[in-house]
């Protein structure tokens, strides 16, 4: 196996994709637009649903399971929601194949479904569908469900984890007595993924609402949180929807309330997918591979043992089983790589690509000074420290390395985002330092659209608890009260 | 919410299915043949995948996820195993909707894919399509991956849990270097999987190999678990299947051995699903509800105050908080349900039909004598115990029942086991006292078709570690060296 992957300044695009691959994250399969996700990307979205999935439990969420596939006809039943997915759908339009006769497998023409069924690109409209039988009274509301699962949205240019045909997710579907709770559900869902993103992916993200051009298909406000890349292109993690009495009237879910009145129930949406993935690679890795902050790594020390001897191995290995139980018994996941096939630079560069935050190398002069070579993977820095309380060192050192990964990408963030005030300055920013850019919009679709179409920047929200501030949108030239976020986009 | 549900006596099958709705399991979707499965059978299920999961990554396995779609050639590349499921695929032939112009939304028929993809029935064909390119030598060897996944199989006549087009299971796929490894590895999956049946969901099972009819579709040997329903039939509760180098010829996957020759790789596959749902309900639960072994219980003891006044109510909770505390720093489960809409013969109904182990009722007369009510889910015995030392004595309790409704189900697995010798015997029994037959067979096939055709029971299994006896064969007198078990099943 080759090491060695393009640098992020040559070619940011294929660094990424050399990265994913080359690190055993995931690789393209043989079928058009799906991925498979490899064992070892497989357990960093694993450490990933076990957070997320206690967060969900611990905000009063269950998990369920909802049919893969969608009538065609539900999904119609919300014209905005179809509109917006019917051009990416995979259809089951049949239910068996057969042999033709002469050997060749084909669709059984004969087996043709009376009404097609779409596999599902997220769940509202079946979930709705079952949400009627469920509710008849405020006393059966809330409901707080969540659902993991795969959905597929047919797109013709696929990125490994950013944007393929098939992928896996979770998807929230709440339903509650009144629009108040529904909001409050809506911006508690957005705080769990924005505490998700910075404090275990340590991914800094801004939290705000959508323009309603860029809202999910069907609902009345959509929250989300941006990060932004290392690329200084913006990145959405996480979306929150406020969806109103839209899929309640659609698929006619009434309940009595409290006054004994009939009323649609509201609803709301919220959603992380393995998206998250391609965000954590992009906000930390750096040319030598992938970087990964110690909450998310599925190895978080490695022990390489650096020998002349049989019985200089011997004596590592002993200290070294001792050192890794300790770090057991503190939550360290530790892994000692003793394998005599390969030199230790080969296995540096191997976890130095798989991003393991902390490597520990010790040689027989380790041995007869008490001291070990610690290697960070984030700043790359190695340091001789002191047997003595090891484990304790390294507890240390891997919550300070959490806090410092973030405060690099914090720092990033806020060297990369610029305020303007004239629509040249905004093109020419975009050009010479991606990165957020803050300006004044006059609050129209037509001036949001004639930015994307001539830049490729889009709103990526507007912050909650955005400053107000008059001023003229950079277009327009029209009145503004707030500045929003644009940024070139993933 | 009418609590009575039919007795297993009147009509099994109709119990199974009201208990499987009334006690929030699962439910029938709007898309045929597809379920719901309900937050509270879910968390059943999370509990099975949260042990299995566990167990295989004890084993050595890691999980890792591959995609939805099979193109329909690489299902069509091992032969028996197209055939084995050609007949009840879901195929998707489209990729996009559109409206049609007045409004109606259509399959747009440029849309249409050049080759069709099959919705996943088992994953074996993409497998090792992708495995080709990740061995080339026996230092990539053994590959020990496991997928937890949906599948979709078009059935005609489809039962919650036992029988639906779409379920979710895991499905393991390894890869070796020998065919005694794959053997070996086949086997110790199978004691994995009558290991978790038996000391968690408290099923005994018949760990065994199928008849060669019975073989999973591409594999040499399946071996399977085989468990004994209340109502005397049998229920195949998980197959380990050796596939020998079928699906490595079909997809040219190989390696370089040790000693530099190129061979074919030997592959294992191994599964249970949803199916385990509906083998546990049909195990141990009674006319009043579902039965639940307390390791699977998501709530294990619910606790249910009786009062008059505000004051008693009081009292009573103080109690259980701390008992509560108690409860959970032992790792159990417990509710309190204190609500105040509901009598508390209502509540006792509740959680009998949903299967939660020990219901604690505490009133005032308890308070002032240091007792509670305790009511054995399994048994519905009552009892009044001392307070004092009752988290104690509820550990011994959920451990004692654990064991208690293994041994029951163990006892009438032993009682509905019953060796014939004659055809004529054979057909009374079956009618008569259902349950496992252990019979002598010719080993043809054609005799075990005659039986299935005029008997309707199946070879479920060869028992491993099977007694050696000569014999005659009931059906046609040819000599037999052993008995082989026979039931009808699900």
């Amino acid at each position: 196996m080759s090491k060695g992957i393009t640098s992020r300044n040559d070619d940011y695009s294929q660094w990424y994709n050399e990265l994913v691959t080359k690190a055993d994250l995931a690789e393209h399969s043989s079928v058009r637009g799906c991925m498979v996700i490899k064992p070892y990307g497989y357990s960093i979205w694993e450490k990933m649903q076990a957070v997320l999935d206690k967060m969900f439990k611990d905000t009063g969420h269950q998990n369920a399971y909802f049919p893969l596939f969608i009538p065609k006809s539900f999904f119609s039943k919300e014209a905005s929601h179809v509109e917006g997915f019917a051009t990416e759908c995979a259809v089951v339009t049949h239910y068996r194949l057969k042999n033709d006769g002469s050997g060749n497998i084909v669709v059984d023409p004969e087996a043709k479904l009376e009404e097609e069924l779409i596999v599902r690109p997220t769940s509202e409209t079946i979930i709705w569908n079952t949400y009627r039988g469920w509710i008849q009274s405020y006393r059966d509301l809330p409901i707080l469900v969540n659902q993991w699962a795969n959905v597929v949205r047919w797109e013709m240019r696929t990125r490994l984890f950013l944007r393929t045909a098939e992928f896996l997710w979770q998807e929230g579907h709440t339903a509650h007595a009144t629009a108040e709770e529904a909001i409050e559900e809506t911006e508690r869902m957005l705080e769990v993924y924005a505490d998700f993103a910075e404090n275990w992916l340590a991914i800094p993200v801004i939290r705000g609402k959508k323009t309603p051009n860029e809202r999910f298909a069907g609902a009345l406000e959509t929250y989300c949180i941006e990060a932004l890349m290392q690329d200084g292109k913006a990145l959405q993690a996480g979306t929150s929807h406020f969806l109103g009495q839209n899929f309640a009237k659609a698929f006619d879910v009434k309940f009595t309330s409290k006054e004994g009145k009939l009323d649609h129930v509201w609803a709301t949406s919220w959603g992380v997918s393995t998206r998250l993935m391609g965000a954590l690679i992009m906000s930390h890795s750096d040319d030598a591979g992938l970087v990964l902050p110690p909450k998310m790594a599925p190895i978080q020390v490695v022990i390489v043992p650096i020998y002349r001897s049989d019985e200089e191995l011997e004596k590592i290995t002993a200290y070294v089983k001792d050192l890794s139980a300790k770090l057991r018994g503190l939550n360290i996941s530790v892994k000692y790589d003793d394998r005599d096939t390969q030199r230790p630079g080969f296995k540096f560069a191997e976890y130095e690509l798989k991003g393991v935050p902390v490597r520990v190398a010790i040689g027989a002069r380790d041995m007869e000074n008490g001291t070990v070579e610690i290697a960070r993977r984030d700043t790359r820095e190695k340091s001789t420290v002191p047997q003595e309380n090891l484990d304790q060192y390294l507890v240390q050192l891997l919550d300070q390395m959490q806090k410092d990964i973030y405060q690099k990408a914090l720092d990033f963030r806020t060297e990369n985002t610029r305020k303007v005030d004239s629509y040249e300055e905004f093109k020419r920013v975009l050009d010479e330092t991606p990165g957020f850019v803050s300006a004044h919009w006059d609050g129209t679709p037509e001036t949001e659209q004639k930015i994307k179409e001539e830049t490729k920047a889009t709103i990526r929200c507007i912050p909650l608890n955005n400053q107000q501030e008059e001023g003229v949108c950079m277009v327009t030239g029209k009145p503004s009260t707030q500045r929003v976020l644009f940024a070139r986009a993933y």
